[in-house]
């Protein structure tokens, strides 16, 4: 790195996972607008195809209309060389593959057990979390070698998983795990401001949040706009909207929700679950809004199937070609992540407030240390150190600490290899109400069918 | 009180529900067979007569065989006059009458909530709570005037708000709780014990047990007996009768279980949850142990139905006539309750180490201050102090402190004479899945059933 | 209040202690130069003829060159008409006079106890915290009845005491206290990085530093800038001027020093202490820095007797009137103190991370609930929230954990009225290395010295 | 072992340290007298022929009048042999020879720092903590070889360092710090008893205290007797006294003290300090009780010279031979040490509240977890819990935060073999107040008069 009057050059970003279509796009996009930071980014993938695929993209951006600087992308063979001098480390993989996944999701409804998601919590996240966390090891352990002060950003999912995987494995570790989801829930926060006020473009970013919870089951319990106090007005949307539910841009997403889920919680606790519905939905108990698809779609989500998420590489790959053969036109758009943010903050280019995941510190005063939350925090020149953000409210405490106790075990059993814990885990887990015979077969049958990607697990 | 070098003299005892026909007479007994100990007891009951009645057999015990000191018997109108310069006070009161505790147990049945006990937790509890919780200030406020150095010992339910609503009250009060739940369960460790050794008469109090947990949600995570490790003999024993469970002594018996629940919690958790399992079972998710009653009966245990301790206190009134009227004879036997050993303790005629309930000061490390919780204590002359417990282990963690917080909510509830926290609370029991609108009709109904001893909740 | 698009109008200053003749103008001057926030700033003092002209003074402001904005300045008779309505609340009050502050720095010479400052802590900070706390206390319940949601921003000394006061008697209220002493060791440091790197004006505002301690004791355990490691370039700085010394600005000055005895602290605990080293030394043992005038000229630095304070005083009043009849020309220059960008902030125009006083509630985890500490926080639109700080360092901890203590004692001996715990604390001062019998003689004489403000004490 | 219906058998019991003269004798009294528990001892010591000597001693014992059980005893050369089997095992050792001890307690004089013992804490305590740790480390890991299930007595000073640097060493170590001190501070609490009451021989172990803080600073903050506040007793006695002091037993004694340092800490801080005067002025600021000899005696006690302890030791070699060879009689004498007691009630033989040294795990709340505190503790079958002791009251804080957090650096400068960091603990300690240069001179001396013990810490 070389600080001069207009910025830093020469930075060095790692890109694990680099191949991939979509996040890494958005990244080259958001960094190509940025004209104080340059450099040169790295990209590594198991599939070394893609990763050349995205080079061959990434270089054509700097060209683009509205280029503010250059980077220069190059796909490696090692991860120990993409790592090697990295200033930045992303880390946005897929634990194995949709297969894997297709288990993960759809394996438990036979037992009734139905799942929007499937990759953070419940009988698919806690699989995928087992497979997921060697492979943070092996990242870890990579880093402490290669680059072990390089800043990490984890954008892998299960998210509290991976940071706590990464942590265990190289505690010295600089890594924090950012997700949307907080940021999708101002959004809405902003439509209900808008509303009551009639101001048109109400900016999520002015609405100041504050965020206590776990990855993707987050509560914002006190915002302000303004001299406005949002949790009044949330709470008039919230009822205005109890029934109805809001409105869907595009019906026929698997992704958007009509947020009625959100409201229901909002009646229940008092306070605003920050995450789509699909996910928050699978933190509660089972009965209450995913006993079956009438009931899901009663609530107004829908659960994405696997089968969806096959197609929609095959066209992101189809569009990956494009991309490169020039035949679709690459474009310099914000994204709506805060990468690029975080990282001008953590070269000392702005002071940053936002939300993300990290070890519990004491930042959340009733959960243990630890467990990985999210709550907002500051980010300044290489640092990134939590706001307090206090107990956990009445009510809320009792279903992010089961989500933390859950956490704690999955991730011992992973560092582990311990499949008798990850069961403990998995029967205690809110959407597995079975009795301890069926719970068993379930899970056998989850880890069989994935069973490539946990050897090491089966002694 | 005078010290002698026999023991101490002059002893004053207030009884609070000192009518009682049960827990009255043991203590008397207990009381009677105390070489060391002798003074006076004075009961204060708002049935008097059921209080002269106990005075008059109190008395009797002075004369029955077996009792090695006096004690006076004197039945008071008034509560400050039981309470004035008593050395200590015994709680033990029924708030309301049965016909209120048959709302809190049968009501919910028609949304297919069925409780065992209904006493502790789940909708019942949380009802019986809130109308329990102004009956402890009332008794808080008059120990503070009329005694407020001494010690108090609360044997009524629901025991952790008791606990709690007296301390929330009087913050100096020197009260704690006792419940012999525990004890059962050491007789069933005995009993394991025994099988495992071919030892016979295994003495429970040679068992020496760590615990950990909320009233009737108390877990044993570590015991020892001799140089045995008792959580391996438990091991082999609870799944030798996993599936036939444990024969009961009294198969007509609407509060003996077959301990299967226990097992099976010990199977997911691996550690030995020390309570019935009527009361167990209402602690977990409604869909493991109560969906109805094949469920309940498969499981080995009973739901107590109100309609029986109607039926049995009325017996036990009858039993009460014949005692003071010399029909039937009294008898001193050991109670198997603590209550006198614990006097002696804190009279300083020997240390005592055994579980209590008390507010959390930190000897369970991961719940939060202040929820009552039962570990063991160090009794010593006019001192209680809780012994080091640690945190609790991962998967019961949850489970309890799910509980706490549910305690935390409905005291603060009842302290604010708050219907609506109340109402939060309940909907998040794990015995109420209900939607919204079913959980708040319930709610309203209960309410409304015990609305006599509720007047300063409704506004 | 009122938003609109080029920031907030209509806001309410209220000025306790606002004819105050220093600090008073640098806020005008603040105030002026910024042009997205107006309104009108109400003035009480004790001293309502100061407070008039500083009126005048104020009024003034808008006309002078820079001004971007208009504020009214409004002297006010009573400190409910000064707080009415008020969106934030300046405290600056000097508690008595200096003939009290001669006490409390001079009179305990006679034992061999010396204070440069003799406001923070030793036998003088003790003192006048006794006779501020009871202000304090004052003022909060005004504030309560006034104007419970403003923001409240303390700079009078003690300021920890203050703070705490603040809170103890209105526990919701929204108060923060300011000190420039952080920032005057930023600048230190700034040179440091600048004699190491040749770099010219190094922005103090750009070096980010981790800070932890309480107020006049407070530390940097870490520091960037850009991508320097800024704890490796003290540490050059502090081993090169160890003996000589920084050179000072004005030799004659009152306030400056040499910042050996910084140095000095950096090789013992190897942190850096960010206060003046007058504020330092008396913090730490008495026989280190402070046996004697030659002990404390060699380490560099001087003791500020009050009688130059009482003739400085006499200089501004002078200066305060020729301001007001125009002899002398108002400037509008950056103060250099952080209020102003607080206000911004907390209105939501703009995010910030500064270190402030507050209560601890766990931003430093190795120091007790509720002392006020001061740390890094986020100001963000009506909020304050601290940084997570983690643990003071070792070493570090024990000397900071003494003040720490002794701030708690005199905290409750000032809510208390309660001398005989105030004198525990006294006696245990670092500064006060007396027999119980000497110790008593000097408190006692100090409390009499002082004692028109301390009636409420003396029963 | 071998339970029986009479108690244990076959105990074994592994003591390091073996060739003691003094306290293994008591030891050896203590088992000969108790009923219910037999075995074998196996002494294990550097010096051989002392052990075999012990041996000797130890088998005649079974001969003596008063003699209830038989033990066998054996002298071992290897560490191994001596601990292979052992159920519980004593740690007595002096670290080095009294020629380090010589270094330690005097080398500092002429700095003029005094210290009476110069074992625990000062320049003193801290040196030799470091040839100390090493020791211990060998022993733990000896233990984890050997019998990592026994339980470990320690004995050894300076205590809170050796039972630190066994946890370090070997975490799940089962020890424990038994000192006597405490027993001491209650005989002499029944002595105030007595005058008070005119009772005559008041038994300390009926005097229930609360026991708090760290080992030789340890502090009583509630006590009772019967029903009388033995605080206010106390009170009276420590003012009638505070000047005379209490009259020695034996004037010529290097051990006794008048108590005037106890009575002067009661009056700082209101609460009873738990050792002999001569350890508590360690922990206190050298100016208070340690500036010269004068003002010690004026204190009323005395500093131990170690050549007074090189006589004893000769005096004890003597005796030893005297004993070995018949010409002195052995007699079974209650030691007023509690080992024994503390090992049946490990073996279930009846539950002990006492007070012993622990790493804080929570039962000390406002002191770090980890540091070796003393507090009382539940002793039971197989378990040794902490009795809850809650926060350490003001003004005590600090003090004992201090030393905490110097056993906290001086711990890892013994596990890192780090001498910077020991200096740092050095310069910091309440006997140093030393300008940086002589405090350097000073270490520098005492390690190299030490420095056949330090040869890993000399790089």
């Amino acid at each position: 790195m070389k600080y001069t009057d207009r910025g830093v050059e020469d930075i060095k970003i790692a890109y694990i996972g680099g191949g991939s279509r979509g996040w890494a796009w958005k990244l080259m996009s958001d960094l190509a607008s940025s004209e104080d930071i340059s450099g040169r980014v790295d990209l590594y993938d198991i599939d070394y195809d893609a990763a050349q695929n995205n080079e061959a993209i990434g270089n054509k951006f700097n060209g683009v209309e509205g280029a503010r600087s250059t980077w220069n992308y190059k796909a490696r063979k090692s991860i120990g060389e993409a790592l090697s001098g990295a200033d930045f480390v992303v880390i946005s993989i897929l634990p194995a593959s949709f297969d894997e996944m297709e288990s993960d999701v759809h394996a438990p409804e036979k037992y009734g057990i139905y799942q929007p998601v499937g990759d953070t919590t419940g009988p698919g996240g806690i699989i995928r979390g087992l497979r997921t966390i060697p492979m943070m090891e092996v990242i870890a352990k990579a880093i402490e070698s290669y680059c072990p002060n390089a800043w990490v950003i984890n954008y892998t999912n299960p998210m509290a998983l991976c940071i706590r995987a990464l942590y265990d494995s190289f505690p010295k570790i600089k890594a924090f795990g950012c997700c949307h989801e907080v940021f999708n829930t101002q959004t809405l926060i902003a439509k209900a401001i808008s509303e009551a006020t009639g101001e048109k473009a109400v900016d999520r970013s002015c609405i100041k949040t504050k965020v206590v919870g776990v990855n993707h089951f987050t509560w914002i319990t006190d915002a302000k706009y303004r001299d406005l106090d949002v949790m009044k007005i949330y709470d008039e949307f919230a009822n205005r909207y109890y029934d109805s539910g809001v409105e869907k841009a595009d019906p026929s997403s698997y992704f958007e929700c009509a947020h009625r889920v959100k409201f229901d919680l909002y009646r229940r606790y008092g306070a605003i679950a920050a995450a789509g519905d699909r996910h928050l939905a699978e933190f509660c108990d089972g009965s209450l809004y995913l006993k079956n698809d009438e009931q899901i779609k009663k609530w107004g989500f829908v659960r994405t199937p696997v089968s969806y998420r096959k197609r929609d590489l095959a066209d992101r790959m189809e569009k990956s070609k494009r991309l490169r053969e020039g035949r679709e036109e690459l474009k310099i758009e914000e994204s709506g992540e805060e990468g690029v943010r975080q990282i001008r903050a953590l070269l000392g280019l702005g002071d940053l407030i936002t939300n993300v995941n990290l070890p519990n510190v004491g930042q959340i005063s009733n959960l243990p240390l630890g467990v990985v939350v999210e709550t907002n925090a500051a980010f300044r020149d290489d640092s990134v150190e939590p706001v307090f953000a206090g107990d956990l409210p009445e009510g809320v405490w009792q279903l992010v600490s089961r989500a933390a106790d859950a956490q704690t075990m999955v991730a011992r059993a992973g560092r582990e290899r311990d499949l008798e814990l990850a069961f403990k885990a998995f029967v205690n887990d809110p959407l597995v109400n079975l009795d301890l015979k069926s719970a068993r077969e379930l899970f056998c049958e989850m880890v069989d069918n994935t069973k490539e990607y946990l050897k090491e697990y089966i002694k």
